[in-house]
């Protein structure tokens, strides 16, 4: 029986890319990571070492910094899909690419309660990110576009019972009523349609996460994150799904009575690991074929 | 049109066991990192919050260190099978569970050349790791063994060349016929059969991985990988696929002229970001439906 | 010639604390990382394994949450300084205390513009840090606090310059009169007194760093940290001494031109490593013997 | 009250150099992360903005790269020692220098059991460390070396107690014979003469380190490290002083009786954090003054 390539894709990863917008005095910012990758018809460049058909990757990265100049870099989404389709339009052996973009916040700083012009603090927030799938050419072409956010680190000191779950020989959890929840959220969603406005829709879908993990009684992390993403889909109708991975960051309540101290609810222990993780996609049903836009470079082995 | 729950799964990540066997005074350790993942009819507690179903993630950490104990921990491969195979066998409402493994490697202290009984160092070598999938109950039942390793960090100093690739207006690579090649090897391979020596063949595994690394002469990072996964292939007929995910840590030769030195090979600047990603698979031809083998909790969302 | 114990401490580094301050529905949270160390007479621990004056670094954990409990968390300041007394007033062996602690910044999630009472947001932004150094008992007891920030993170896109150095035959930058200039701020700054506003102080010497960060044009980041720090010993007279580490956290502008591209300071690449790194200190002239306030536990070796 | 400029030094921090020697076939490679900082009348600089007396870090890193082709890198002291006398002699504002060094190990990849001549394989172990600092001119040229390692991972499953310790009412821990002890050892030496071999110096101080972490019965990590370090100074008279820094990382037997099972010191919970931090110094009686030679860069504020 032969052996044969598989799947298999490459390209640039990490381009730390900083754009500054200064028509006016007063500078704009953008603090990206890019990571491209393209797939097509390499198997020569595997099977034999011939690299006639390779765009290298030091072109790739190249080609990240001239677009932040010449096509610009204002919504990431944007960006990426203007980096995906030069890669599959203009390159002739690219059939796919894939575009990877990380985007770190930076806020102006304040002086004497005026932002400044060109002066900026990284506000360290969570990160927005998008991953956009272009594959084919011309009439054939198909688009996939997902964006979402990481580390985006939220607490609740009330509000979240786990109770009434299945037990075994192995268990010895205790049940309550009364509990800190605390999570750093991956979320990401995929467009069902294009013509969006990508920032927008991103800071109400960002309201809306928030809005939904702050107000919702929980009973588990599940319901919470089930919650969270059919509240975005009910307001967005743009978003045909919603992944969340979360992990379930444990506050342990310290027992303090050896000391003559009781404990209700007000020091804890917050723990490394291990950490429950719950992941869960919520989707419009019929959510139309899902293709590789799930298919992460994080992901592939 | 309805919203409803997609693909979900959940457990406890990270839980880092070391488990001591001391029946002689000779005693031996395993250093592991061990996640679980069980899936199944978990709807309920996504969209009610009702834990009727849902096994806590505590006590599939109590199961690990249980395990640990009554079934014992040799190779990584089969302790992820017991695991996996007690979620499903064993609690009603798991239909599925994965068990991802990392195992850190120690080596016995040498005192006057003789290996101590009990005092270890960390060798700090590449992790070795394992991927159990397991699907159904009874004869309906699949099962995905995927072993690996990561942070196998290899350099060549010679022996690899990058040459007559595709220039477009935004190339400005020059060729090279003598370069450092450099990379950081995530390798995972996925047994097409049971029964295997799982010990034996990482060893021999890992010692092919390293020896085509050594003596191809490589003309692109995309040639070595795929004359490691072939040999891997031609070599362990156990094993159906192997997929390499490999950054291009390069290492820039540094500009000395300004200087009035020379610069033949000598002196490199070894670059943090970015780098090259090239992943690809090597499979047998025909190789049976991958199933979930590859779908790790990292590449979720 | 004899072999005899040096400077020697132990302690017990990173409890991760977090107290929930839960007397009214409107609950606060305090979110840190609490390091204590302890001096005094161990000699015997090491020379000959005898504990008795060895009070366990567990006992000092239990001590950081009773204390949580008991004396409360409110100003880190405070909390560091009641834990240094304890141990050193209380613990007859102990002659010096050195507590070190992060503290963790949480906003409220704002619910319709109303913050909620008892669901939090990591801020992300820098880490508020104190290191309280006691030694000695009664009227002999000495009190060193030292507060800082670290990775407060700034970058200004003009307003920057770098010209006018010295150059030997290893010099090959160029001169520039406008270019970015970013860094990660770690500061911290010695009080000369006590009876300070903890909170407040943080709030103003933040406030000043930034301001200073902003509007100064620098001609060096050397020149941009003087200012900073002596803004601040203007500005707050407890505080007597201020050090500044500064990684310059360089953005190479991007030669776009063999792509037909100029590039007047818009695409930059921001570089990890190497980085400059300026520290300095700013202090009143003839500040006070500083003993070992700047003993970090990280500066032992 | 006047303010002034305390303490203060720069430089270009991590420089990533790896050294290939050609002169044969049979390659050899040196990895390294390599700091520098000068100090001196940089007063102007700071107060001012005048850079006449700076020569600019990226100079420095020009000096690192281009001294590793001139004077060739082959044990990291002499590197270091070669590139800090250079600032201080040659530059002359440069008053004294400050180099650390980080070495990073590769084994050769053997390929049937023959060591191949130029693929390497990266191998884990700790890093090697040095820290050259150079104070003065011509006769008064005084200069410290400090050597060392740091990321050592030892582990003993047996031969370690902790009794007979100090209780207060804050004391749970109970008292063991038995247990698992695990640190990750900083261990750095300063060499009080020089024309040291620095390499098998290194070799012997490691062997040593491990042969008495290995053997000596612990009955607190105390007394291991004093041990470990009183050996280092009766077997290498070039050195004078021995700093460790030891976090006990902790391994808790886990309880598995509620699972009916018994665990004699078999299944262990690795955790995290807190952790136990033993810092210690063992030198010999009447060590000369150590002047700078412990102020790192790490260490400044």
């Amino acid at each position: 029986m032969g052996i044969v390539l598989g799947p298999n894709q490459y390209g640039k990863a990490e381009n730390r890319l900083v754009r500054v917008r200064r028509d006016t005095p007063r500078h704009e910012i953008s603090d990206l990571n890019v990571s491209t990758s393209l797939r097509g018809d390499f198997a020569a460049a595997h099977t034999s070492g011939d690299q006639t058909n390779v765009l290298p990757t030091d072109t790739q990265k190249n080609t990240v910094f001239a677009y932040a100049k010449s096509s610009g870099v204002d919504q990431i989404e944007d960006f990426a899909l203007a980096l995906g389709r030069h890669f599959v339009d203009d390159i002739e052996p690219v059939e796919g690419a894939r575009v990877e973009i990380e985007e770190f916040g930076w806020d102006r700083i304040e002086v004497a309660g005026v932002p400044h012009d060109h002066s900026f603090l990284r506000n360290g927030r969570e990160v927005r990110t998008t991953a956009v799938t272009i594959e084919g050419t011309g009439e054939r072409q198909q688009t996939w576009v997902v964006s979402g956010l990481q580390e985006l680190v939220v607490l609740k000191s009330s509000g979240s019972e786990f109770a009434g779950f299945l037990a075994d020989e192995f268990t010895t959890l205790a049940e309550t009523h009364d509990r800190v929840m605390a999570t750093s959220l991956t979320v990401r969603w995929r467009y069902g349609r294009s013509g969006v406005e990508w920032g927008t829709t991103y800071d109400a879908v960002r309201a809306t996460l928030l809005e939904r993990f702050a107000t919702v009684h929980s009973l588990a992390l599940q319901q919470t994150l089930y919650e969270m993403g059919e509240a975005v889909l009910q307001r967005q109708p743009a978003v045909a799904e919603v992944r969340l991975s979360a992990p379930n960051l444990h506050h342990f309540e310290v027992d303090l009575s050896p000391f003559g101290l009781d404990n209700p609810g007000e020091v804890f222990h917050a723990d490394d690991r291990p950490y429950g993780l719950i992941q869960a996609s919520v989707q419009r049903e019929g959510a139309t074929d899902l293709g590789p836009a799930w298919d992460t470079n994080a992901g592939f082995c």
